[in-house]
């Protein structure tokens, strides 16, 4: 059974405890059950992992592109600023997905755009936890159509 | 049976006829054809449309802010400048998400930003079509959980 | 009787139906009905009209400079973008007042500044419909005293 | 019967001495005679004062706050940098209004924008004496409607 | 015979009755009339048209790229923010000659420059009704040294 | 025993009859009266001070320097553009520390920066009014060691 | 007795070691033995903390959010770049103050200003290791006051 | 015995007591002094002032431009920032000279530049006091010339 | 016969030994060549020159501003800052035709735009060798119609 | 008896035959001859030289740094660009002055700064002819002073 | 024998698997053993490191500036904003060389340049491993020369 | 012997008479002779030359390119403003290494970035006359292993 990465950035780890009419009310586990159940159906294996560390998300993302698997990735803050991690995610063959709980370009108008855009297959912004579950929704499509 | 609307905007009738690297080799009609049978498999009407023209754009939209009809729309070359769409796409109270076929943050970089993105539920981008089908994946899914 | 054009850029013929904070109570009906009361009781023929495509609001400006009709017009959306609309106001030579509901200054600082300001012979912001009602009283000032 | 201040900044009192293209032919006798007359006509005690100093401006605009008296204000040069103006012109509760003999966005387009017109009721700008004359008519229509 | 088609954007069709200052005494119908005369001598079928519609004007380069059909464009005031003009002029194989009357560099310095130079097989500017002539002429030599 | 001056900018003044969710519910009389308090535990006398005159700060500025006092200011509206108030504050030798109330760098993302943060001692921003008084204990802790 | 948790970013831990003219001599030993013994004056139990690493420094603010204990904190160079040590102090309910020994803002112009500054409490800079004394005395003032 | 204006700006009356290195050891008495010896050698009545109020500045200006006497001004740190002085210096007919005792362009590289220039017969700067000498030759040498 | 300049800017006598792809295959003797016989066919005699120096470039426009004679110039890399040049080329009063082999707009995004152009009568660009051919053809007709 | 050079940018050798409005009807001849006589009555031997040549000017510029020999420079368009006679000038000792016949700052608002103020002792601009005048006049009163 | 320590950024462990057209084949094995040869022929104990975490980064710096040990640094993608890497590099005392592979500034416009440069003793790009090679070289020089 | 051009832009030719503190105590002698010392050593034969025109420069990077020499060039103050070299620099094949003695960005913060380095081989810069001898090290490695 094919694997999946769904990788989150600093501070996602937290979710529930915070600003809950930005982010919604789900929690950071009820984030996992979500991911891995819909893994299950799709027949992926999904890990789920969360770090505050910019060096952890980097080697992460180098096992991904040295195993081929497909990675999805809410880099949180680190959108705005970690050009390391958007270098690691450029190494990857397989397909990497950019996934924003809310829609980064409306929130915060005082930040800069996302530096790992330009580096991802797709991005998806804005539905909440759903972003994820669409994110999976369509690796299992581009898997199935290669 | 609920009805969806996707709109698409100037030049997109053309798909297929276009810079297939960039877009894919999918024809408009494939695109109506994909789009119409997942409808249906999700349990909406899906009505397909494409317009050269902002006015017809806007008067769509307020049709389906009067309709509380749930929007895809792929904005085409109006993301950049139709300040007049995006007021209409404002007075919706029906979801609305904005798909993009490749990604527009990474393709072209001397365009300015969607000013589309700040009033729309979610943004979808670089999946080719299925762009389309993850947007229409979400409506069902935000209509459901509603 | 002289007549006077009181031209609406997009989506202001929905005005009643869309954000009352912004824009107030009054519907678009109701402007028409009091730009036409007091044109009346100011000895104009005040002919009110509305449209969201750029083409028709720049035909519309042609008749009025070839007519030396006055116009008072709220561009709406146009005001960011439309240099078109601009040059097509720039070419007529009675006055042309440009008028905004609520102040474009104030409310929305993403905004490019407006395009027409710098041929129109005034502006009047901030006033709701009451921007149109000094936008015709000052005409028939201009008028009286030229 | 209600009061109503005129304010005028730095050297609008020496208004028919200078620059006639650009701001007409009216003296400043002229324009506090003006809206005097109009201010009786609308039932207003019409009162008409100009300075050079931003201090006294800011205490004009103290005093009208405390009195909950409108005001009419042209802010002449302080327009692109009183601060200290704005900050004075935020805390009144009555309508204040921004007026301007020319249009600043379109004659001088070295200078900043209006530091004012975030916190005014409205704006009239572009009508000579005329703006003024507009501001009171504006004030009478508000505090009538009220 | 081939066929060129000639297409003019927002108000170019009221060339003669606008700032003969900048444009030039011709009218629209001279234009017509000298880019026809051209045409024949150099052997082609020259159609010249005019709108004030973005829609028509992407419809007509949308025709051209269909027929392969060599396009002279003056943009008019969509030169500046037109991007769905721009894809439809990014689509055709044939040559497509961007003209302008004036020089829009040296004459409106608060205007962006053109949006469409990029995607264009040359620029002529400033030559007046020459400009048309001038592009005409590159054009048979480019179809002949084909 | 030794002075110090604490120096208040445009619309200080007022404290207490403005805007209380910015700056808190104590009134400038209160601000004088704690201020004075907390000075006369700490061995200094404080002069409190206000103006909405930029003249006359600068001229307290030129007597504080000639008198070398510490100075505390909150240079209110000034802080964004007295250049004049800058270059005074520049002369002293004495300590001279800026407050504000409110945290302008969070608050007003419109404004520019602090004109004269580049010349004080130090800066100490959002404790209300207890602003001053850790201004008055920074002063004094400064005057101890030295 | 309540706690106070006092954070330092990179390069924090060298103080004495670097730039005495910018830092002052005091050694990062001295600072920890002057905050706890002014804690243990406030009655407060002062723990003073120093890392290299935005991971901890993300994962001490989590735990002070947690716990609802205050927060002192100097960024060091954080204070240009992390969003992500930001989002982790904006979740805080308890006062944080940002603290700088130098003025960020007159010593360093080609930085960018604080990403902090936003979310926190209130800022103190300027003073030396005087900064951290006056921030412990304000949330000594503010848990009084509440 | 012709007249001539020259006006000092904020914190210029003590020169002398400030930056020597920056503005050079002369006090201001001496810069009164050697205006008037000069002006009395090239046969005007030299007047010297100075002034920290923008309000005295524009009113002597005002005066100047009645009278039409020429003027040398050193605005100071108006030079930055006071478009009222600008206006009122825009209305005098007679010459006007704006000094600096330094460079302003080599000084302060963080500053505007200078509002006035524009207005300005002529600019001198660098001289320290001889640029007031070197402006009263140029008027004299003007005056003759006419 | 009257007399024309061309005129070719730094490192364009290379022209044939430099990246084929960007300006075609001509080489610099077949410029020369073609430019000399249609002068011949135009009734001209042209005279085409080259030179690596600004100093050059600008005492050949001298030259032709004294004699009156028309120019058209492919100002090559001076196009971006070369205000000398452009100096001279304001100076004369025959037209003077900016030229360039492929689009300067398109294919160098990092240059500033071109210096000259706001002082040239007309500006072709794109066409290869027969932007040059181009330009002699509008001198023939514009001297024809004086 | 000491050198003083007085050098000239590019185009300004045809002072006379260019834009009087701007520059004056004196000639370059005139220049000479005024500067000449000036230098003599004050004591200088005055050497007048043009270039259009920037290799020229620089190497005149060693040549002063040399000799030690004062210098009036009027930069003409190198003024904006040539960074070149800017680090050529940083290199001598004895004064050097800047000096425009009109304006910069006020004439052509599109143009950068002056590269060489920052080098200069001194700038003086708007005079006509009479900025070399009063230059050398400032030249002898530093020669005296020293 | 004195010792250098070579240290690399993010991404760089893993040279010789990613894009070998921008950096080349040689693996980061390679690259270690090249550095360890040539600084054994230069008489220097080299120690390769690489990391993709800031806090190792910075504490190596450290360590470095404690022992006075030479570095040669390729920062990778902290180039571009770790403040606090840069912050750590300027503490020491013994030379520090910034490397990179390839161009940063050719390569990647959208880019900021290099936060590191301004406090590094030098800098060299674009030799492959080359320019890790030329940095011991240089260093083996410095040392040599003291 | 293959030769080795070394190319020394604007002032270069005066190094050892100028800001010893930024260049160094070498002269221009001393640097002609360590580089034609190492050359020889390295088996090259170097020929050093310096100019202050950039058409000498851009004529013996002509020269390079014919002859496929490689080059070592300094564009002293050309490094910010001439495209005219750049464009020259682009066409050899042979490599081209740009060097400079102190580090330019460092140095100069008003500057715009080199325009060379898009277009050569690699950039040394900060280390004296040892850039020089750097790059001759490297244009060896690089020959060699061709």
């Amino acid at each position: 059974m094919s694997r999946v990465l769904v990788l989150n950035g600093p501070n996602l780890g937290r979710l529930g405890s915070r600003e809950p009419d930005v982010y919604g009310a789900t929690s950071y586990a009820g984030l996992v059950e979500r991911c891995t159940a819909l893994g299950k159906e799709l027949g992926f294996e999904v890990e789920v992992k969360e770090t505050n560390s910019e060096q952890q998300m980097i080697e992460w993302l180098h096992w991904a592109a040295d195993e081929k698997t497909p990675v999805v990735i809410n880099p949180g803050a680190f959108t705005h600023y970690s050009y390391g991690m958007r270098d690691a995610a450029a190494q990857r063959t397989a397909p990497l997905i950019e996934v924003h709980i809310s829609n980064p370009y409306a929130r915060e108008t005082f930040r800069h755009n996302s530096v790992i855009a330009a580096v991802a297959s797709g991005t998806i912004a804005g539905f909440g936890i759903g972003s994820y579950e669409l994110a999976l929704r369509a690796l299992a499509e581009q898997l199935t159509t290669r």
